[in-house]
């Protein structure tokens, strides 16, 4: 390519080596890796980079046949996906201590429809008195659960477990308190949020409280599956987090006719979505009766020399205000990940499970995931597959019927971030 | 922070002191306060900022129990909201004379439905024949009312004005004559307009038409509220515009049912929509008839020394082109803030009042509302808190019963523009 | 403007002319006409161009009143319109080889409601192993239809034919292989889809397949109407393609109730949509049926001094699975342009032709247009107007009645690339 001014000086003799060197690092252009093109204006009190999330999916899902009838056939698919599309802008401005993150998905809109309650993710500013303490205001994701947590562009399989998406909140808007403690040996925040979910708003005085505690004693772990950094140190992560909320009758959907919020644990897939329905009469919530939400999990994480393990266990509970009846489902998973070629090619295996209604019999939801990725350039470029046995006991099954099911399913995922 | 080439060959006495700032002057890239990153072509034919604009708030609403019943209780509500979440693009291309903007705002979808048709809000390109005589097509904030041509980042409240919400057309798309006479000491606009509001197009043959004139004595001001420029000598803007539409029956939405436009002073919270409610039987518009709507209002704005003040008084009917059955309403505000620490700290308050039909009785709408706002670094971000009273009369209360409603408001709200 | 660093060296002999030429190449930022903004990083691995598309527009529709009653009256109307708001990113990561392209639309959200699926058109990563042979997966335009695979900002009339919308799929996500042998003389392309159209995606296995070939045989003509470059030496273009796909009973969307599929062929207005109306009841498809689609289409271009010719013949078939009915439609276009001023002033005219149902009478859909254009900067800036009669047979009349109807259809259009 064609020399830049400096380099036309350096050959001179005008500038030095040293002054060269100097000089590249004040661009005010620059590209970061995984973030996209950077801008800093002259006097460094304004800072963006700009950059995109490409998550381009093949699906192809063979429904069991165990419950098929004659009016009924399990309706297997085969899906092309834009499955996450982003363009993501952080930065800091007027200081280095404010610093914001805008995300958008326009993936959110699919089929003419609007999930998650909008096209927008995290959305907030941020502001570090200390490191120590921090404040933040706006949307973000509400900090339960490690690989929720942990960036859909960071994942060691095609997406998230089920046991996640079964328990976690999501995002939601907010103020938060956070901060690092010795350089990040232990992290914490509290966090107070409308209560209703992504780009959704609060119309009760009900809100959402949630507190999170990391303790990484071998140093500052970043919320990141695999290793493919190939950690020459072992690292290690553990946290505990803990999620209460308390939803009228109007937002807890107990009909599941009307939409009245965007939390992942309350979607129809979710804990409680499925577990709800699994209540004896003499034992249901009342259509009209608010709830309340108590929710823990713990976790931890291991990385070392390419091989990584994660672990987390969520317990939750609904209690009606009115009836005093009770939903508790819990769930886990656990994965591992090693690379049989250091920081290119990663071979992974989960195992999730999740239980609804703790009460309940028959309603198991079990998978059994096998993963292979090419970390073409770390997380920014990845090209992954993975297999997964999708187990649901008879109350849960994927099509009604008296019998288990068995799905299998195979994803293809290109990952690009530019 | 590094030095750059330039910091290098000055010091090394290749450049002089005035070619160092000229150089700057000429950098492809730029911080420009309020607009973000400015990008220039090497030619000057091409240039463009990228932004963006945050209001993050949270509000607290108390409503009045005053016609609470046993079936019926005022739902409070506690709610964190991403208010505005916009990219704005603006620059000109081929031509300093061909400018355009392009303002994307996030927050129209929310909670999964799209509010305000869309999410354009100023889309368009001019063209500058002379400062004198300019040519704008595409959607634009319809020219009438001087709160509303105020940017919502350039408010002294949290928001505008329950009055300005009420009377004026919002955003349309349309083409308009406009300039700055003797240097902005008059200034007009004379536009047509699709006549159905904000990315919402006409299905019909008739179009809506506005004027806007104002006069600026003492030079040329800004529509920005609050004197945050502590401004050495007086200012002084007097403005008069007009507005005509015609709505068919399906655009005019008479039944609440369909949504026929999207224009702001048809809503349902506004002067039309809380207007013919409360027209008598015999007097009423008939279902299947075509409404002529004009509207007219009369604004001053006062800046001096921190102390600024605002007024607005609007002027709307509505015409039934059948029944020949006539619907009158008018609102006004008065504004005003001082500056107990010049620059920075602002103190302020409004009354606003609406009375959506003139020959009905209780259905005023009174608000009276004071702020504080904290200007970190002018209107580029702020930290606003304000508090309102929102009386109703029982027409039109908060809550349907006989009774007066008096609900307590608290609003807080950062803004951050990058 | 003021001197840049570069201007400042030059002048001062520290540089010569050549370091000069060469440095300015070397830019990391630059504006290229038609794609906006252009970075790109140190190690040139890097670049991306940003843009916006404008296509503001103006369309007067005087309907026929050929088959007015009392109670039904023909509605022209008088439309201002934001037609196409683009946002662009196009540009490669991690290799020159490894493209992509990202397409946001704005428009696609107008009234409140979401057409075309959501926001986004070409969404792809392209990797170039060979120019022979290179891979694209994500969602594109399905390469079907000359004028369709032609950008909408590259039209020489203001907007496609109707004879395209009919036919075409439109965009679709899947992978394809494609490639330009011989320097471009021909080039090829065979993809699968996921058949059910833009922003949509599969919940059956059927998916779609299409292939395209063409043959430049004066040398590689890139899908631009309109001779704006005034080409010295004759370019011509032959092509030709296929499609086929299954549609399943929910997808195909038989009753127009509901919204199974976002495929351009099968919307109310095109061949699909309409013909299947026209079968009589006898040879009507079953509402439970799943149908196959076999489609092709051949095309030729040519441009020389100004002048361009274009013209496309599509066939369409559709077969039900179960009671072998069969829809069968045709449709083709052809149009010619000639710049009375070169490279500035054309005009232009279309003759279209839809045959919706073959086996049906009294269904042909015939336009006549004729256009000026002036192209004020080649393709990225340009005002065009055009004029339309749009004749529809009694059985697919624009109101529905016993008569032919002659719709008369003026559209005045800015178009702006910045």
């Amino acid at each position: 390519s064609a020399r830049s001014l400096e380099d036309v000086l350096k050959e001179k003799g005008v500038i030095t080596e040293e002054d060269y060197k100097e000089i590249q690092k004040s661009s005010p252009i620059k590209y970061k890796l995984g973030e996209g093109f950077n801008f800093t204006s002259a006097d460094g009190k304004f800072s963006t980079s700009i950059g995109g999330v490409y998550q381009l999916r093949y699906t192809l899902m063979d429904l069991d046949d165990a419950n098929n009838t004659a009016a009924k056939q399990a309706q297997d698919s085969s899906k092309f996906e834009l499955r996450r599309i982003k363009l993501v802008a952080n930065g800091y401005a007027y200081s280095p201590d404010l610093t914001y993150k805008m995300t958008i998905n326009f993936a959110n809109i699919a089929g003419g429809t609007t999930s998650n309650g909008g096209l927008l993710e995290e959305t907030y500013v941020n502001y570090r008195l200390l490191n120590e303490v921090q404040f933040r205001f706006g949307q973000d994701k509400v900090q339960f659960g490690r690989q929720w947590i942990t960036s859909s562009a960071a994942q060691q399989f095609v997406d998230a477990s089920a046991v996640t998406n079964a328990f976690v909140p999501g995002y939601d808007t907010g103020v938060m308190i956070h901060g690092k403690i010795a350089g990040g040996l232990v992290n914490y925040n509290i966090a107070g949020y409308g209560g209703v979910g992504q780009n959704t708003y609060r119309s009760t005085t009900d809100n959402a409280f949630a507190a999170r505690l990391t303790v990484n004693p071998l140093g500052d772990v970043k919320y990141t599956e695999s290793d493919v950094e190939y950690s020459k140190s072992p690292l290690v992560s553990v946290g505990a987090d803990f999620y209460r909320n308390t939803l009228s009758a109007t937002e807890v959907n107990t009909t599941n006719t009307a939409t009245g919020n965007n939390l992942s644990f309350a979607k129809s897939t979710s804990w409680y979505g499925l577990g709800k329905g699994l209540l004896p009469a003499a034992r249901a919530f009342s259509a009209g009766e608010a709830l309340d939400f108590n929710m823990a999990s713990v976790d931890a994480a291991f990385k070392w020399r390419g091989f990584s393990a994660t672990g987390e266990y969520f317990f939750a509970e609904a209690d009606g205000q009115t009836t005093s009846h009770k939903l508790r489902g819990q769930g886990f998973y656990a994965q591992a990940g090693y690379f049989v070629i250091p920081k290119k090619v990663e071979v992974a295996y989960r195992y999730s499970y999740i239980d609804p209604n703790r009460d309940a019999v028959n309603d198991l939801w079990v998978e059994n995931t096998g993963a292979v990725s090419w970390y073409v350039n770390n997380q920014n470029l990845k090209v992954q597959a993975d297999y997964t046995n999708v187990h649901k006991q008879a109350a849960i099954a994927s099509t009604s019927g008296k019998n288990v099911t068995d799905d299998q399913q195979v994803r293809f995922q290109v990952q690009m971030l530019f």
